[in-house]
């Protein structure tokens, strides 16, 4: 029966994109952060829209699970297999199917990695917004499973927000061709919204249908010192009252993050001196040669204002680059590091300082000497806060009590009205500790939902749900 | 049976609130434009969420069927009675909750005027930027219902694009509390874009948590003429190369909407001589006292360009308004002249000028002596397409063909890649029409959702599906 099934894979999509063999499959059985680990049945490589839909066909009539992948750089292990499915591996559908630059909208296959996006409307002299430091390797289709962020959602929105048309095969094996380019489609449900951070358990995103944006023609990039995250939230109220969406990019770095680049980045220089406590990276973009305000001049007014302590302007563009690569190389620091306490937290933007004196207190007093490594998009209200204890020893009985350092952080996330996961999703990380946090209703609407368009539960089981 | 109901529903939201006497329904029971009218058992007036909750469960245990409605606006009957309904009237939920402008967001019930929420927002020195001309009367909640869109999607998104959050009364009775006021919450499936757009067959939205932006504090407003709407096109595109998102309005106005408006409408003013035949209403908004373009400098050299060919910058508020006021009445003169087979439809932007060439052509080659009102958010790609007969009498006989004149607009409509209702929703008007161009597929996945979350099909029946 499984030779059977197997043969039947191959006929699909030939003899040399169905791996069975543990050294072939191990690389997709494995997250990135070397977190989850699980068998898989084999993994196939399908390469077009038709032959996913063939293999998703194949499973459900062999009653075989499936776990979609692209480019594995997920955070969560919601690509990664839990025991005996089929891993259908999205990078060889890589087309970028059209171009129009007068409805500023791009269609690509899932498979495209996001640079790759971002390439082909640069060379339409358009902008794809969406950015984020795996950009290189993630794909677009598993960005809107994810329902992506990164770092300019501050002004152009999450994954979602950017997509206008998806076609996805759907848990019977059958294609929804939604592929719209338009800006306004009031016939009936917005089914696309369905499939956008889904994970892959109700179907599989095969290709898109992407908003573009005019390309900035000038930017103005800084580095800022600020006495606490509060100044932080008043200073990006004060550029975005004298910019409005001008302002692109609004990131803090705190000390031990910017401490974890400067020990294991090369090449890696401290743009400040004294290794202040609170950090930002502040980008300006405009469509003129000159921006709406001079970044500089608004950085030394909001000085006076006691705001900020001390700032850098990036004066060329290799200066720019330093500054962000600081920023962009965060995670892969602590990856280096060694094994910490993650977590992706989101609060309303007027709560996020509280949020983090009040965290910062409680864990320093219930868990002596952790470290804390907090950064990420507080203008979104949205920070990557992470724990961990400096020496290994200590460290490994540290994660040993990942519940309890939860139960600390997600509570207070709850009770200021946030999320768990502002942009990494849920996958196997989470997916048992948002039952402490969403209601009985919203979880049987969820399950609701996923019983209607995955009956037999065969889309990535173990996910999200 | 229905004493004893409409008892229950007495002890629910007060003797006084549900109506019972054909006066009293008559207004509840009739749409905007006098194309639906349906008999209704009752009319309930619900003061809060836990009230409709009741008034729903009520509804549920006795097997009625329910029909939201808030300011009556609706274009295509999606908020009157087939026969025999319980219509629930939101306009009792008009409390602005919270306004939180650290965070940019504003939490309203579903009964809130449009205008009230636009000014609630003002207040806290922020915009809210959902406009359209129905705004004093329709309600958030309707407008959420139907994913209104208006006069600023170019630069802010349609209803849906400005939601962070929603509260829901269920199929059931069952109340999910999903306001959340995040940029990013990416824990599980994202529920709110099941009810948005929906028209009440989903659930009711009684509160939603909305978007907030910085107020402009300037902006520059201008009519000009084009030779044709693909000038108008291309003028947009030089204006968003030049000035990006501080483009918010770019509207399309043919010569018939124009002379309608200026036949029925007191003390509406020609602006430019001549009633040339193409003619665009354009607004620029910026955050600095000066703006990154200058629009009459960016008109003259459009003009040279051969793109305008005469065009006048409003010089007061006064003249602002009256410039607006021209575009916002081209529904209402419309409605004075008379009935007329009316078309929301949307291409990509890329298209839209070949769909007003072709729909044109084909219309007067069908049916000679035709007037086609055509005005619209061209800068969305999507236009009011609107028939008529300048005679009353052959207007009657026209009015009788709208199924060979839809045929002719939908099908161009649909070849292009577009939508049949851009902004208005299909509501009674267009839940057959749809049915010719979208795909088994997709269509039985928009039934498998509704079995889903309304299983007894209780919630507005004969609406959209």
């Amino acid at each position: 029966m499984s030779a059977d099934f197997q043969e039947r894979l191959r006929g699909i999509v030939g003899a040399g994109r169905v791996l069975t063999a543990a050294e072939d499959l191990a690389p997709f059985c494995t997250d990135w952060r070397g977190r989850y680990s699980g068998s898989a049945r084999c993994v196939v490589l399908p390469g077009s829209t038709e032959e996913v839909a063939a293999v998703v066909r194949a499973c459900a009539e062999a009653g075989v699970a499936i776990v979609p992948q692209g480019g594995n750089t997920g955070l969560c292990g919601g690509a990664t297999p839990t025991g005996g499915e089929v891993v259908i591996v999205l990078t060889r559908l890589n087309r970028i199917r059209a171009v129009d630059p007068d409805n500023n909208s791009i269609t690509v296959e899932a498979g495209c990695t996001l640079h790759a996006v971002q390439e082909a409307a640069r060379e339409a002299d358009r902008l794809f917004p969406l950015s984020l430091a795996a950009e290189g390797s993630a794909t677009i289709g598993g960005n809107l499973s994810t329902n992506a962020g990164g770092v300019q959602v501050l002004r152009y929105g999450n994954a979602r927000e950017l997509t206008l048309g998806l076609e996805v095969v759907l848990a019977d094996g059958s294609v929804w061709n939604g592929l719209r380019g338009l800006r306004k489609d009031n016939t009936g449900y917005d089914l696309k919204h369905l499939f956008i951070g889904a994970e892959g358990t109700l179907g599989l995103i095969t290709a898109a249908t992407l908003k573009l944006f005019p390309r900035p023609r000038v930017q103005a990039t800084a580095w800022a010192a600020v006495p606490d995250p509060a100044a932080a939230v008043a200073l990006l109220g004060r550029l975005r009252d004298a910019a409005g969406d001008n302002v692109t990019a609004f990131e803090i770095v705190g000390r031990p993050a910017l401490g974890l680049v400067l020990k294991h980045i090369p090449n890696a220089r401290d743009p400040l001196s004294g290794m202040p406590a609170w950090q930002l990276l502040i980008e300006l973009s405009g469509m003129r040669a000159e921006l709406p305000v001079n970044l500089e001049a608004a950085l030394e007014a909001a000085a006076e204002a006691g705001l900020v302590t001390d700032a850098v302007v990036a004066r060329s563009e290799a200066q720019t680059a330093a500054l962000w690569a600081l920023r962009e190389n965060v995670s892969e620091a602590q990856k280096i590091e060694g094994v910490s306490i993650k977590h992706d937290i989101a609060v309303p933007v007027s709560r996020i300082a509280e949020f983090i004196v009040r965290a910062d207190d409680a864990l320093a007093a219930r868990f002596p000497g952790v470290r804390i490594v907090c950064f990420g998009h507080i203008g979104d209200g949205n920070l990557h806060y992470n724990q961990s204890k400096a020496d290994a020893e200590s460290n490994a009985e540290f994660i040993a009590r990942t519940g309890a350092v939860n139960r600390v952080v997600h509570d207070l996330v709850h009770e200021l009205g946030g999320s768990i996961s502002a942009e990494h999703g849920l996958g196997q990380l989470k997916r048992e500790e948002v039952l402490r946090y969403k209601s009985a209703t919203e979880m049987e609407m969820m399950r609701v939902v996923k019983r209607a368009l995955d009956p037999r539960g065969l889309m990535n089981p173990g996910k999200l749900l």
